[in-house]
């Protein structure tokens, strides 16, 4: 890939930032009751009032990253956007549950009454980065609290008593070693941490390095697949869901730890993160038939039980893009860049809608549209933009050192 | 459809339920643990050994049906096949919930650990149903109890108080009449109603029409669609989940009714059923591009957001093709006729597996075989071989009418 295709690279990725951004300022606010619309058709029409709270607090610290980090987006308009999702979050997502501890809903009115509470911790998740990153947008240090306080509730479920959540304990149910949690948290540790000093880094370091173990136990068969789910002791588990594979899961992992190893200084880490969670997942899940990279695999090909197993998403094609960008930024590797090249490609190609902008968010195996909408109840303001604003950094990072 | 054509019909649908039974017959036993493997793949190998509890109680219930009314599979195997799976669903799938109340799990490990518990009916609803027609095949009396007992049960949560199943209730939760809830008492209360006499038939009376009433409500949008989930007062619910279509349920709802009007002598039901719950859905469910039954629609022509919408799944098919046969023997419309005889190509055109027996159960909008594996979590010996059944009786009776 020459100096001139990174060049046009970065201003596709420049501009495709600009319209996703124009896309959610101009169709998500709910200006009469605060937060967020997360439904929102292919032209920008809300088909459904529900908020979901993942995507909620994921906006939040989108809007606030953008405001923090890049000149063009520092905007009032994006920070008032930011605040006010803010406060609806504060004043409805928190829920108290049976147990006496704070949960968050997974979907909201569009008043704020809750209307489903998940048995899990990733609304607390996103909860906990919306009030980070607005804590440092803001200067407002009770938000910061807040996102300490719910990180400790969170570090308590996974690592002392999970009963909290509301999962009753059956005897057939293993536990399992499921690569979503410690890949949340190592994120939540890098959140928190981020340009807060030594010390704040040091009371982190433990859980960052247990998070980091945790993912690696899903490294199986000699190192040749990574699984979604495995036991705690790092052993394969039985049936479908022990032989699961997340190509897109695990690209996004190999980032997280290629940016925690950079932060420690860990080049055995940072070798690892890349052979195993960005080589690995492109060799076992890119479809050489139509391209993109398939949902779900099952590591002895067997056929999937995911209904959407075949079909391309948007988000492991964003996550793609940053791991590939991101390895070949540690090591200037030229088949990274292949990689890279490769999936930007397809990714811009199928994805972006010429016509009202934005991203489709599911296609086909073959690549057609098969859903049609910009936000739906897992698609926000958050893979897309995330993946273009890393993408647009590193590409500077690149090419100014070129120049 | 020429007489010569249905003859041809009844031959091959009765060669698929030989061919389907064999195949359950020979791959799901599991002779060590008892019950049956229901993740099966397309050459019948089990490719994971959970035992899904729906599954376990529709096996027992067919294999029963079909011992009890049909001389060919009047044969020791088949009813020792159903015992079995009677025995190990009486000894692991009744879990005592924490209400105090027996729940039925969703998931047992091979041994019969429970892995998962659903806060729905449905788990208990095929243990009536597996209970109940074990009972008439084998006698056993204590069986009819314990399906009269869980039946009393199932009343008691959907019509006084539903907290036993363990969903919290949320303030932004709107109590919804959803379609499947009704139409699975219906079933039962024709299941442990049939041939029992008038007493039994006048005891069940109320709860039937309940159910008759509940599902007519499903009508919306002045008669021009079926929509899954609406209000208890029967107002059509806002957003996606108020205008979701599932034309495989509104027409297996279509039969279930017409028993009922038959059952009764209710004129009124049946025109309602075939108009509404029968040509309806076909108008609105058929895909006119690519053939066959989409499995969601959202009644105003948005994006449904299940990413499996456009999918052409078994068992709606299944359903149509009873639906069509039953109501075309009730009145004898040829239009009716002619419906079964689209979807009865598109069926035999797409699912039956020449090389290895049993049906794929999903494919793409294009027909392609998505999924390949016979057994899954939601698909076992159920749909296919019911609809075969039941298909088969009608042609005979048809037929020999004609004769």
């Amino acid at each position: 890939m020459s100096v001139v295709k990174l060049e046009e690279c970065r201003e596709r990725i420049c501009r495709e930032l600009d319209k996703t951004v124009d896309f959610w300022l101009k169709y998500s606010h709910d200006t009469v009751h605060g937060g967020f619309f997360t439904c929102i058709g292919r032209d920008g029409k809300v088909f459904d009032e529900l908020k979901y709270v993942w995507l909620q607090g994921r906006q939040v610290w989108m809007y606030c990253r953008l405001y923090r980090t890049m000149d063009r987006f520092h905007k009032p308009e994006i920070l008032e956007a930011a605040k006010a999702g803010g406060t609806f979050l504060r004043k409805f997502a928190r829920i108290m549950g049976s147990g006496g501890q704070w949960k968050c809903a997974f979907c909201l009115t569009r008043e704020g009454k809750a209307v489903k509470i998940q048995r899990t911790i990733f609304s607390e998740c996103f909860y906990v980065m919306a009030m980070d990153e607005l804590s440092r947008a803001t200067g407002d240090t009770d938000m910061q609290l807040e996102a300490e306080q719910m990180m400790e509730q969170l570090i308590y479920w996974v690592q002392v008593d999970s009963s909290g959540l509301g999962r009753p304990h059956l005897p057939g149910d293993v536990p399992t070693n499921s690569m979503a949690v410690p890949m949340m948290l190592l994120c939540l540790v890098q959140q928190i941490t981020e340009g807060r000093g030594q010390k704040v880094a040091e009371k982190y370091r433990d859980l960052g390095n247990w998070c980091v173990q945790q993912i690696l136990q899903h490294v199986q068969r000699d190192g040749t697949a990574v699984l979604e789910n495995v036991s705690f002791d790092g052993t394969e588990l039985q049936g479908c869901q022990g032989r699961l594979q997340n190509p897109g899961h695990a690209l996004e992992a190999g980032w997280f730890l290629l940016q925690y190893s950079t932060q420690w200084g860990d080049k055995e880490l940072q070798k690892t993160a890349i052979s195993k969670f960005v080589e690995v997942p492109y060799q076992s899940g890119w479809d050489k038939e139509h391209g993109g990279l398939f949902y779900f695999l099952d590591v002895d090909g067997n056929c999937p039980t995911q209904l959407e197993w075949s079909m391309k998403l948007w988000w492991p094609h964003c996550e793609a893009l940053v791991a590939f960008l991101m390895a070949y930024q540690q090591t200037k590797k030229p088949e990274l860049l292949d990689m890279f090249s490769q999936v930007y490609e397809y990714t811009f190609n199928h994805f972006p809608d010429a016509e009202n902008g934005e991203w489709f968010g599911y296609l086909t195996q073959e690549g057609k549209v098969a859903l049609d909408f910009k936000g739906g109840p897992f698609k926000g303001f958050f893979h897309v933009p995330r993946c273009l604003y890393m993408c647009e950094r590193i590409l500077d990072d690149l090419l100014s050192n070129k120049a």
